[in-house]
């Protein structure tokens, strides 16, 4: 089949083995999918992963012994857990010490014509969702943990550092709570987005402390900042990554009393909802739309400053 | 009046104004002090304090517009806030931004024969608890404010990162939860003062994972090595402060979605009734005691490496 693959360079293969559905899985037909920072990470190097990357999809279920999934619509969870350890037990495949990711770790991914995934994995699309909608399912549902972890409360000040893809669908994903969300960027096209959805904007730090800070720049100097902007006690939620360390104030943290919490990958079902009623608006989000036989030109493209959402359509 | 002094180098000064009690505040004698490390980092020029350092003190109230106060014994929160802001009027003074705190910032502290504190900071002391306890009331209530700040639950592994002076009275601080805490240091000394605590103790970092992590190391490889052994979705709690600036992985942070908690004063109604109940063992710390007049060794001998307590008798 024809797939996009990193060995460790991107190239396009059109003889890549279709993947075979074992029992309790299903042979996905892609029909959309996206491209995250992660997967320029792992372009660069990144968890020195080699095979199909692309984690971000929505498809078409085409095999499984559960005859039920067949020609369904679906999206699916990223992570692979072991099933026995102590996070997979609680339900938290994302955590678990042994778990494969498709297309970022020990499992092929989405850049490809199909894709294999546990049927456990899937989540039905909605039949009035299009598939332009769908395929942000993974990545809101990783924004909206931020709401999961931390309790964000209508009479709260929210900034967002970041007016990237990450950070426009947190900014969102963090609004749903009712607390009033500054998006805090250097992008006026994309703040202009930003206030079409009824978010507050700014081009600097200068607007006061906030309860809650969520750092969505993609650079170790966004850890600084929140620290800036962030009131005493309040609460920094990190959603950045990258290579490299950042030099972070820990004392300044201690001072404070900031919390501080990580945050990576979300829940499916109120992410499909929250994108079904228009409450997180993707669409404009799309900056263009590739085949994947131009797949190294797309990821070239997603690899671009200030470029935000590239999708790849088999 | 007799004070040691920083200005900027520490100094013993014998004509140094006696402070004046204003109205709501009361005159003290300093019994005994503690000398803290931020004391230390103030010698090296930290918040470029000049006057009296000491901030940990047990004393006498020698002057009072409330006679009631007069002849009793004290300990004194630090922090003095403006008592307008927000975190004053919740009762946090602790967090105003423009607080003085006791031999830190704007305030003369206890390495002298008197200090003068508003009335509201003061706790008094009682009467069976001997001074060698009550001096660490403030640092008690400052390792308290981490069990304050995370719920810790009797099921839980804690480790705590250092053997210090800080190590040793935070990992009281958290046992007090019921949670099995771990010490892990590399003094055998200090780590056999932990075990007759019914503390656990450990030379490495190879006890498996913890739910609950104290980084009380004072250094900043610290920070790394609390990231080593918490759990996933784990805790970290933030005690050390230094100058510099951690090389901190915050990509792992996020991608093991672990919490981390800054931490610095606390509340000093438990940790006086917590000492009293001698469930928190404050004597064994004390490695040394000297008169005002030797200050300057005090302070010395504080910065030599691994020195638990010293304490200073005016």
């Amino acid at each position: 089949m024809l797939a996009l693959v990193l060995d460790p360079g991107p190239r396009i293969v059109t003889d890549y083995p279709r993947p075979l559905a074992g029992p309790g899985e299903a042979l996905i037909r892609v029909d959309l999918a996206g491209i995250c920072s992660t997967d320029l990470e792992l372009r660069r190097g990144y968890k020195d992963f080699r095979g199909v990357p692309g984690h971000e999809f929505v498809g078409s279920v085409v095999e499984s012994d559960d005859e039920g999934w067949v020609g369904r619509r679906v999206v699916g969870e990223i992570n692979i857990g072991c099933g026995q350890c102590e996070p997979c037990r609680q339900g938290v495949p994302s955590q678990c010490s042994m778990r494969r990711a498709v297309g970022i770790s020990g499992w092929d991914g989405a850049f490809a014509e199909f894709l294999r995934l546990p049927l456990s994995n899937l989540y039905r699309v909605p039949d009035d969702m299009p598939d332009e909608v769908a395929v942000f399912a993974e990545p809101t549902a990783a924004a909206l943990q931020s709401a999961n972890l931390v309790h964000l409360r209508p009479e709260q000040r929210v900034a967002v550092l970041g007016d990237g893809r990450l950070g426009l669908l947190v900014a969102q994903a963090l609004a749903v709570t009712g607390a009033e969300v500054t998006v805090i960027g250097h992008h006026r096209s994309k703040l202009d987005l930003a206030a079409n959805w009824g978010l507050e904007t700014r081009t600097d730090l200068g607007g006061g402390l906030y309860d809650v800070v969520a750092e969505c720049t993609g650079s170790p100097q966004g850890f600084s900042d929140a620290l800036d902007v962030v009131r005493p006690r309040g609460t920094v939620i990190l959603k950045s990554t990258y290579r490299g360390l950042a030099e972070a104030d820990l004392t300044r943290v201690v001072v404070n009393e900031v919390h501080l919490v990580g945050s990576r990958c979300g829940p499916f079902a109120p992410a499909l909802r929250l994108l079904r009623q228009n409450r997180i608006r993707v669409r404009e989000l799309v900056e263009a739309r590739y085949s994947l036989t131009e797949g190294t030109a797309a990821l070239e493209h997603a690899g671009r400053r200030g470029v935000l959402k590239i999708l790849i359509a088999p």
